[in-house]
């Protein structure tokens, strides 16, 4: 069985949990909280040099980072991972796109302004540029959910997942959605998934 | 024939050529210099709405965005692409790695120290972090590289060429790569492979 190390309110854990419970897929999560610094333990670090999580524990000491990544090997092979040549491209594109132009942006300001007491303070060089090209890479979002619902192949992929995590917490640090209907549409749809499950759910074993 | 949109001297631009060079692909090489707005224009935003290259016109008014989207596109079922489950995650691992840890420190310090006339002093606030979580990334990447002489499997993969582009311009933005023996001997690795174009050389249909 898998395990899984992830911290409840981060979104980038979030994109695995998420797509484990899609896929209906047990494992075992520890949860390692990177505001007191369990991401950078000596333990921790041996395990992932970057000292970030998600990470997965894929076989017996071999351990993989990288949301994103961690989402192509978990559901490769499964509807949620599209291996047609193009659609797989496209797919890679957003999540990259996820990476560099919304994570950064979105994402940061989601973790300084919601997850860190002051952290709008100690922030406050920044701020301007993570609205402004998070903002920046709304409209590119909304540009194509004008058009489409989903962000390949008209259906749910990791593609959506993986954009979702922090999109669906921008209400929660400035970013106001209202001028981005298609957006809050495709949020909308997503949630409506029977397989989704919120960000502070918690998997079973967990509990037990 | 492939149309890459591509400016000379972007890194991420770079990899696409370098990987199109490597596996003896043809195409067609236009020059976008974004440093004129080129990027920005209504035209090429039709192409790409995220304002970015490179750009792949894989069919006639279908484009791909994201350099290392483009790669696995260009790469997918040769040997540069690791299709096996655990290697193409681990490929990916480093590819997210890339444009999360490296493109937007060292990326960004190039961009602003070696092409933008007066960018140091534009970006004065945001270039300490950029030396401290690019030096992160190389130490990150000296420590694999001191076990294994490429990122996966042993072998020159396109996760070794999305890492080349811009570690091996590192040295002109203010990093010091002397504490970093594995860095240095893979970047000369990588240069010696027979394939290697550098980051200047044109395709010929260009020069025609």
């Amino acid at each position: 069985m898998y395990t899984l190390y992830s911290m409840q309110k981060s979104g980038n854990s979030y994109k695995v949990r998420l797509a484990l419970a899609q896929l209906g897929i047990p494992y075992n999560c520890v949860e390692v909280d990177i505001l007191q610094g369990q991401s950078r333990t000596p333990e921790f670090l041996a395990k992932n040099p970057n000292g970030q999580v998600p990470l997965l524990e894929v076989a017996p000491g071999r351990h993989l980072a990288e949301s994103n990544a961690i989402l192509w090997y978990v559901a490769g092979g499964t509807a949620l991972a599209p291996e047609d040549r193009i659609e797989r491209a496209e797919a890679l594109q957003w999540m990259f796109f996820e990476q560099h132009s919304l994570e950064p942006n979105i994402g940061s300001a989601y973790f300084w302004l919601s997850l860190v007491k002051g952290g709008r303070d100690l922030q406050s060089h920044a701020l301007e540029d993570w609205m402004e090209n998070g903002y920046h890479a709304l409209r590119v979002m909304e540009s194509h959910l004008t058009k489409h619902d989903y962000f390949v192949d008209g259906r749910l992929t990791i593609a959506d997942i993986a954009l979702y995590a922090y999109t669906h917490v921008a209400d929660q640090c400035d970013f106001d959605l209202r001028g981005f209907p298609a957006v809050r549409a495709w949020l909308d749809r997503i949630a409506a998934d029977p397989g989704y499950v919120p960000m502070d759910w918690q998997p079973q074993m967990a509990a037990e």
